[in-house]
């Protein structure tokens, strides 16, 4: 371990919001304009299309959540280097999929077989996602690799613990489409509104200290909340 | 209310502008190549999408003006927690819905019944962006918690306020629709351009302040206005 | 007129950069998979696409050297405000529809009638663009209205006068349009090129001076060209 | 060669950014939802597609690592010009034009005079991406031309060298293709995943200096590793 000299995460950051902005967003080309004839009621057929709005809502959602989770994380990186680059590639990849499986289980979610296999597709996704997540983390964090100085190895070992509940909880809503794909598309739905709580997804918020800019002002403390309430 | 710890609210406005800069291209991808036959007029059948090009200009000024006051907000605020990345990413999630409803307009337009019910949802739309932006502000302004400091809180008060017109008038323009379409659609154009004229989306001009990192200068003015003419 | 209180621009740069990457990039969306037959030729039905590859050439290549004249406006440009943001919207929204125009050239060009009427739509989208190029320039100008400090306004003279070109050479493409079609959209390919060389988009760098945050050195240059070589 | 003045290379890295994540994340768009009547096995329709994922991983890898190297290169550019903001528009052309020839092998990759045009198609646009990386570096790098000070010529020498395997590697591939389309296919994935190992793509590494905003530290090294491993 060094010290920060590719201190440079910016770019990195940049493009990986980039990526998420643009995934999160392409997510409204799959709300179809309903084709209906005059005399037929077009409420009735936007009405009909009501998957595709709760797979809008759910997926901007979790996309948006692991936005911030993204966010929060880097607040503790300051390095970077090529195998990092490429882990998050990867992870990118696996955002940036999610407009598809999106989309699946809109158009299958009302044929009872098609929803088992869709439901399964969305989760295999999302546990792609969820396990890259704590592969760019953990490649980050061992032995604070690539993070910020001074940072608690304790607490590091908490996040890592935190952070494996994504991927078993993405594991479980999967494994329950085989027995009820209503149940795991209600999980899928559920996840996201829980990590929409506060408190549920800022492991990084106990260890969080302050940026290397400012570490040169005297006894400046080493742990401080990212919360002001 | 605490000292800046946490005041990086940067990224959130690159992912922020990212993802209203995408919503707001993706608009033209409404905008249809008219299949015509050899002899038929090409010029007729651009003349028939009409609605189409209405939508687009009234839709992308409409965009152009929530990042604009997105862009005059952030300029009071400075500091972020979980809740507040949370909210912006629903005020994200309704303005990247904003292509959907624009395209039902436009495929909708030139039936009666039809129009009406494709206003009414562009209007519900639009009644939750203009939400959404006043709770991602009253909750950043709340006791001025992530505000910038030396901001004066009565403005704040009278910014609280002028912000209800947006929601305001959005519900009033989806109403309008119950009773003429045409009319409620004329309200959302006329909306986009009262908000572009000067003087009428600048609430924050009124107390925008010294930035922090130049708060070391002595006896800088509290108040600047934000309109160099 | 006063000193540079509101100069950040950099948050509308992002903005206009996030739209003029985003329209430049969906460009390729027009491009299409041909759907051959067994048997049938994909090299023939590539072949036969070809007015789609020469409108993204030249649509990409017209964008980016907006983007480019663009960056090279802003170097000039400090101070932003609520009507200087509302005319780059304008601006935006012209740029952001030329996906549209190059998808109608593209579809129409290898029928006669209907390749004068796309050359004369691309034609009024692209005076559009030049137009409010000029509006957007001819703002912060005015009397150095948004400018860094230091410019010459003569050279602000000539630029403008520069900046007229634009506009004038699209308005002559699009009426060349409706004697020959196909001269028309040779001088749209020509035009791009043009501006791709050397020399002939950079009136900017002949008072190039100076950025503030170096103004504290003294007895600096106020004029310094940004070519290198 | 002169000194720093107009250094900002930023906005180009933020543009080239924004067209490669938008371009990396277009390329979901490709992936289709197979329509499946009531009855039929959505898992056949779904496992029938997978030329279109094994497309969407190669073309995905294949954008991240010239992103990837995009970012190692403009740690060595700290000047720009013209020309140079040219030569990177015609570079992001290229790179923006990926998602038309991944698709056009996907629906290609099942038939076998198809997939071989197809495969030259998805060659000659790499070729195209892998020439122009290299005009880029190659104008920026003569005699030091943009690059930061204190740079090792003979380690650029290398650097040059090392990039033309690129080109040469695809052109190799295009040509198998017209030997054996799967064998072109594979070789495409490989050099993705070949890439992707450390080690691989970073000759910059050899010779990153300090960025010049610390060069005032004195006798600062000179040469630093880009890897903290």
């Amino acid at each position: 371990m060094q010290s920060a000299q590719d201190s440079d995460t910016s770019r990195l950051e940049t493009f990986a919001d980039g990526v998420m902005a643009i995934a999160i967003t392409l997510l409204i080309l799959d709300l179809h304009i309903p084709h209906v004839r005059p005399g037929d009621s077009l409420l009735h057929a936007l009405a009909h299309q009501w998957p595709s709005y709760a797979g809008y809502v759910v997926s901007f959602l979790t996309i948006g959540i692991m936005w911030v989770n993204h966010h929060h994380m880097f607040k503790l990186i300051e390095r970077s280097n090529h195998t990092f680059l490429m882990l998050n590639v990867v992870f990118l990849m696996a955002i940036a999929a999610v407009p598809w499986p999106t989309a699946l289980v809109a158009s299958a979610a009302l044929d009872a077989h098609q929803r088992t296999v869709a439901a399964v597709v969305y989760g295999v996704v999302m546990v792609f996602v969820a396990i890259m997540f704590n592969v760019v983390w953990r490649y980050a964090a061992r032995d604070g690799r690539l993070l910020v100085a001074n940072v608690d190895l304790q607490a590091v070992e908490r996040i890592n613990r935190s952070y494996l509940f994504g991927p078993a909880a993405y594991v479980t809503a999967t494994l329950v489409a085989l027995a009820n794909s209503w149940a795991s598309l209600a999980l899928y739905a559920g996840l996201a509104v829980y990590w929409m709580l506060p408190g549920t997804s800022r492991p990084s918020a106990t260890l969080l200290v302050q940026p290397p800019s400012s570490a040169s002002q005297p006894d400046g403390p080493s742990v401080v909340p990212d919360e002001t309430q």
